[in-house]
């Protein structure tokens, strides 16, 4: 922006498995003080290398920076780093990207506030490779002062957005991203299976499925706008159409003798749907029956 | 090819419905003689304007071309066809572009066979919009020389692949296809249900989706190869991961009162897989799991 460039902010990074190592170094290649530390330390050797200060102790690499990203394996690693800490967040920000549900990033934010500092959930939508790079999609939630702060240090990890001030929200997104991308899996065992069952090899599905998920891919935004609007007026993809087809998909797999049947529960909410009057609208109010379960 | 263009070769297109109606302007199109028939007559109007010749029965259409495309809306709506046209079909060929189960394929076949036609099981991965663009994909199945001795004629559909000589092939290819797109369709309403249960609006979530699914779709052609292989070894996507990834997305859904589950038999199969052994093999190893139940 014009501005001299300054001192770049120290950054401590608690767990080193891939992804903590991979957000390490990209910290200590950016120039940024960088202080590490990792349950088992043979970890941080590699970085210490690159100029990284291990910390011995959980509340010595907190204390050393404003900012701190854990990036451990579970919630309950993450607690056990929290109880380490013995209080050394007071005043520092906590951005926490390890996965888990939004409750517990709800109950992560409270304790980190019990101590007097600032919890920032992260969702790192990308694999170790691509961090640092455009491909990278990082979610943040929280305090969003606490986010704008820190912008700077967080951006190398790859284009950063806040989506949200409730400390969940991104954690949400995660994995409300990987549950849409476990439905993905499950169809494409479900495709593999059929194909297999009449001599056809999974790459040579997989050859077309991949081109045909593509095509089909295009169709979910306005499947979202037809939702966010409680529209469903449609005249291609109806309800109609769409419980002929899985009702044949599933025929098919039963006649195959495929016992693998990751599809009924969308038949069942494509079935009441039409049950209730809706074939001639869109695929997509079949989120109206998933609604009325969870209420 | 360097060689003088000759005269189109007459073809007979059955149904008129959206597919139909653009598989015959397309032939019309491209200058060859076409026969259209409908079960309600009005829908060929059109088309008449364009040069088709209307036919008043199935037998007098079958009669007119020696290539006849079905393009009808099932396969009762099929054997009506079949049972009107006579015995016209002697010596002449069907593609049968009519989706249904593979054993449905079959059973066409066999009644073809038995007026002395040929079958050829085609099918059309694309939107009417599509047809005869680049983004069609129509997979053919059945007689090899009857579909090479017609392939100038297919070809105007889009880019033609015959898959293989069993009739039913392209039938499963179909079903295989569509199959893996319902199960990404339900990870979709899976996401937006989670989504939504944070107040999450559902083109937010899409928008990052369909990003996120693009890159998950790249790695499947790398699981295909692996269970075309038997060879399961990775250090990338294990089934230990993905068995503490989706539970963890099964735990959030229900934390989040989302009533919706089109996880768990995908869940079930890493779970077994895990249970048997394999914890640190590709997720790609789940497919043994299926496979085990079919038998």
């Amino acid at each position: 922006m014009g501005t001299d460039t300054t001192a770049k902010a120290a950054v401590t990074v608690l767990g080193l498995g891939n992804l903590g190592r991979a957000v390490a170094a990209g910290l200590l290649r950016d120039g940024h003080p960088t202080t590490v530390w990792n349950r088992t330390p043979g970890r941080a050797d590699a970085l210490a290398a690159e100029g990284a200060a291990v910390a011995a102790t959980v509340a010595e690499a907190v204390a050393a920076s404003d900012l701190v990203i854990a990036v451990v394996v579970d919630h309950p690693a993450l607690d056990a780093v929290l109880d380490a800490a013995d209080g050394a967040f007071a005043g520092r920000v906590l951005v926490n990207v390890t996965s888990g549900s939004p409750d517990l990033a709800r109950k992560a934010a409270a304790r980190i506030a019990g101590q007097g500092g600032t919890y920032i959930d992260a969702a790192v939508l990308a694999v170790p490779e691509t961090l640092g790079t455009p491909d990278a999609t990082i979610l943040f939630s929280g305090d969003p002062e606490a986010y704008a702060a820190h912008r700077d240090s967080l951006d190398l990890l790859g284009p950063g957005r806040h989506v949200g001030a409730a400390p969940e929200t991104a954690s949400v997104y995660d994995v409300a991203v990987l549950a849409g991308m476990y439905g993905m899996f499950g169809g494409f065992f479900q495709s593999v299976a059929l194909a297999e069952s009449s001599g056809i090899a999974a790459a040579e599905i997989t050859d077309v499925l991949v081109t045909w998920l593509a095509g089909a891919a295009a169709v979910l935004p306005q499947f979202a706008r037809e939702i966010d609007a409680g529209d469903y007026d449609t005249d291609v993809s109806t309800l109609n159409i769409n419980q002929w087809g899985i009702a044949a998909i599933l025929a098919a797999g039963k006649a195959q003798g495929v016992a693998f049947d990751s599809l009924t529960p969308l038949k069942d909410i494509i079935d009441r749907q039409v049950a209730e009057g809706h074939g001639g609208a869109s695929l997509s109010r079949a989120i109206e029956s998933i609604r009325a379960e969870a209420q």
